[in-house]
């Protein structure tokens, strides 16, 4: 698949990385600067572009939209890293350890308001639009980490629970970074509806392939170390399905293995995955998920062909991903 | 004086508490719902109030943006306790004590949030000018954080850089919240100008006035225990005249006092204060603020008289008050 985005990304980067920020106080904006600089797939701001580009040419604001996401999105990941206590990021350090926690906790905070700041010059009606769908799926992103640290502990959870867990956590951003692409290429109202949920269920089946890959991966491929989800006892779809769906024996064999859990209990684990049918659950789940988004993309009226058929092998290859 | 507002606030008040937040999840709304119920005196929507009165009847908005703005000083206080470790705030646990640090960062992410979400159903082209306004104040806020936070430890702070430090952390949202009310109000530009330059420099006299408070009030109407600020090594004007101005003997003499700092030596501090002049200076630095602010309050014109005579009984007790 060749990447008709690899320019226009490039030209992202450097603005992004360049031009965001006030030079003083530099305490406060050169940890951001930092952040945005250790990498990122800009996946959002890519949705955010081709969102627009599939219904319209480019739109004056979309770049400072784009951004605009791609801060909220930082911003999210500079607070999720004091919560969850993580030293690296993308095997750099995470801000609260490179600079302080209240460095993290502030230059956050006005990485948010910058993400603000950049819809300024978006023009009625279209501003109103995106103003509303930003403060929603901000205040959704918050409720899916609240939720993301309370099920860290529990053993009861159920996979609707993790299910809407991760749509807040993860797949709103995705479907919202399209959707308002999509208002700034003036889509109409049910092409608008296709592509968040064309969006929201690319998202959770983006989300689903990354557990998979945390434990059924090639680690040379996906580049982590695999298991590590395991180890930390973070809650995926493949221990969520164990605790809630595969009944008191393997439930028991789980228990067991994680206490304490050590490094040379994965293996079993990934065996206990696959005998319980978690790792097939998942499987499936992933496919179904793609197949509804797909099926929206379908809907989808009027669009630049160009565009939609990237999209699609976009989606195609989001799945099949090894990384 | 009689407040005028003494209805209005109970009204606001009760609103605040108990409508903002969504039911769900408690654990994310819930931390947000009692810091707001642990109380404060409302100034910053009591000035959004008087700055629509004062300049044509209450636009259904008004209480919306008083919230808002509420909303967006409670965020930085939470935030704020978590960084400067304080346990306590009006006598009740501060957020990240009762309930646990990733609460108050995460709560108070969503509050900001949820202070952006009630600017939705302000009208163009009001909303524009509030918009921008909260952006660009929300930055200074947090740069006032970052400086006052830089100048705990400095030694070399000029009268200067703690000036701008307070106009940043503090009179700038006081400002703000006259300005919006004003904008609510349909005030002319003119008018605009002078009610923020008006807020700007009675936000300043509040602040020293404050760090005067902390020296010199009367402990009983204070409130709160005199010498704290000196107790803690905050910085105040009465230590930035003494460090940046005073002269090498007081220098010397404050240096002994604080190596280390103990409840004995805050006599002796305050002595110091008195005889280097920095109480001189910032009795006269208030007066002066005070003048402005009034100054800038006489060039107001088409006012409604009510709440032009309140602003002004408001601004001269605020440099009187004991509390």
């Amino acid at each position: 698949m060749v990447n008709i985005f690899d320019t226009k990304l490039t030209a992202f980067n450097e603005t992004l990385i360049q031009q965001v920020f006030p030079k003083s106080p530099l305490e406060l904006y050169e940890p951001c600067q930092y952040f945005l600089s250790i990498g990122g797939k800009r996946i959002r701001p890519l949705m955010c572009f081709v969102g627009n580009l599939l219904f319209n040419k480019e739109h004056s604001q979309t770049k400072n939209l784009a951004m605009a996401i791609e801060l909220f999105h930082n911003f999210t990941l500079m607070h999720d890293d004091i919560m969850d206590q993580s030293t690296l990021r993308r095997n750099k350090e995470t801000v609260h350890i490179k600079y302080s926690q209240s460095t993290a906790i502030l230059s956050g905070d006005v990485m948010l308001i910058n993400a603000y700041k950049l819809l300024e010059n978006i023009e009625e009606p279209l501003f109103s639009q995106i103003f509303k769908l930003l403060n929603k799926t901000a205040a959704e992103v918050c409720e899916g980490q609240q939720y993301d640290m309370m099920y860290e502990q529990s053993e009861h959870l159920q996979l609707e629970e993790y299910m809407n867990m991760i749509r807040l956590k993860t797949a709103v951003l995705f479907a919202t970074a399209l959707e308002m692409g999509a208002i700034m290429g003036k889509a109409a109202p049910d092409n608008l509806f296709h592509i968040r949920q064309f969006g929201l269920n690319l998202g959770l089946a983006f989300q689903i392939q990354d557990d998979y890959l945390d434990s059924f991966g090639n680690e040379k491929d996906f580049g982590k170390m695999i298991g590590n989800d395991i180890l930390h006892k973070k809650k995926t779809i493949l221990s969520v399905f164990l605790l809630s769906e595969a009944g008191d024996v393997f439930l028991q064999q789980f228990r067991n293995l994680n206490s304490p859990i050590k490094p040379d209990n994965i293996a079993s684990i990934l065996k206990l995955y696959e005998a319980c049918g978690a790792k097939e659950y998942t499987l499936q789940k992933k496919q179904e998920l793609l197949d509804t988004a797909l099926n929206h993309l379908k809907q989808i009226v009027n669009y630049n062909p160009t565009y939609y058929s990237w999209l699609n092998q976009f989606a195609n290859n989001l799945s099949l991903r090894e990384v």
